[in-house]
């Protein structure tokens, strides 16, 4: 096992759970070795040596040492070593296409992201609006290059794995923002993509149950295992257990609910 | 011939000089048959309807009729389907390695460009900082991976066709902003880097002087071939050929010169 791959990273964090993907529909599972980062708490001198400082996470060490970083980036490497056939696309010209449906996936991340931190009632709309405009692109891809569906090619591929772990994130929009897909024209191809994208088995990684809990500082403009004022322990934190805790309140605007009532003082 | 790639570019456009690299590297030059948009007047509407209303060059047609936009997408399309050798690695770690220097090249560009566009002299040295603070960046990740160099592996490869054009582009910065690289630590080892990139053969589609005349208008605060207050005539004008006008001032905060003193007028 001297030569298994080491991923450093954060359970229920989105780029790491792009690789999770990519191993369960391989069924290579066991192919790398995750270790936990509890962002919760100071970063571990000893792995920030390793990254020359930067906190970004999922990191994965190769077997000579090389550390690499950006989830894309790692996620394409394990597609070209891991065993079985590759999930991007093996013509020039379709890897190209589902290439160009991936360019934005960081502007989309970003969208969604912004949206749930915002803690200003009077820009929810401003976040909603262009969180919309970003899907309605994404509606105007997949209408020219894949009309019918549901995924971009004929299976799950590679741009499915790199924006299904945002899809369930963007759980912790509809339960904090009510933000749903419009059921109208311009959303219609992107809305039935998202729907398939994760009911696919290999990302059931997490629930929706999981993503509301543990984001629920998120929601309340803490990000990244920053604590919320008059609070004392991260909604992230690993212990209780996010199955032992009760669903958090919806109203994000109202203020936080105390640890207790979220669960959290064991 | 029918089979040929047609690529819609902007001559001197830094996106589309990526592409050029690539097929002077592979001696492919008429591979591809440019097509030249001039950015000083309105998008043709055909070429408007293919890219579906995005403005953004350079964008391929496949002979089969699929737009690739996106410079990076189109560059790892063509090193996939040109003749002879792959310019990426093909060694997988290695490959990621250098994607992980390409990876912040839209930052890079970015600071770049809004420190030549910039007009508020107050807002000079704001503009260097970050400028310098991303060239550190890549000093450190160089440092890490290639300490001797010059270049990331044992040849010009994927990550310096990425950001050559850039270089040199960047000559607007010495030109209008007095930008250089300190010679100092954090500085040498992207230094070597940037230099041996630019004196590379395969980059030698645009000149010093080509860039400062073409470019006089960025400096001014006017990209894309938007016409500056006062003036009748972009810079990035085809007629008269830059070869054939002086060299603009130096002082971008002075306000522009005539169409005339730029020798614009025929």
């Amino acid at each position: 096992m001297s030569d298994r791959l080491v991923v450093h990273h954060i359970p229920v964090c989105p780029f790491s759970q792009r690789l999770e993907i990519l191993l369960a529909l391989r069924g290579q599972e066991h192919a790398v070795d995750f270790r936990v980062v509890d962002i919760t708490k100071p970063r571990d001198p000893a792995l920030l040596a390793k990254t020359r400082g930067t906190t970004a996470l999922p990191v994965l060490e190769a077997s000579d040492g090389t550390i690499l970083k950006e989830s894309l980036v790692i996620l394409r490497y394990l597609d070209e070593v891991l065993e079985g056939g590759p999930l991007r696309r093996t013509d020039p010209r379709e890897h190209a296409v589902e290439s160009m449906l991936i360019a934005p996936e960081g502007p989309f991340t970003t969208a969604g992201y912004l949206f749930v931190l915002n803690q200003d009632p009077e820009r929810r709309q401003e976040h909603r609006d262009k969180l919309l405009r970003l899907y309605r692109d994404i509606d105007g891809f997949l209408t020219e290059h894949s009309p019918v569906g549901p995924y971009l090619f004929d299976d799950f591929g590679l741009a499915e794995a790199v924006f299904t772990p945002m899809f369930k994130r963007f759980w912790f929009l509809t339960y904090y923002e009510d933000f749903e897909l419009p059921d109208e024209d311009g959303y219609q191809r992107v809305g039935a993509w998202q729907k398939a994208c994760m009911a696919h088995p290999a990302t059931g990684q997490v629930s929706e149950e999981e993503i509301v809990k543990l984001y629920y500082d998120y929601a309340l403009g803490a990000g990244n295992g920053a604590l919320v004022d008059g609070r004392k322990v991260s909604s992230f934190a690993f212990d209780p257990k996010w199955q032992d805790r009760p669903w958090p309140p919806r109203d994000k605007y109202a203020g936080t609910a105390s640890d207790a009532e979220l669960g959290l003082v064991g």
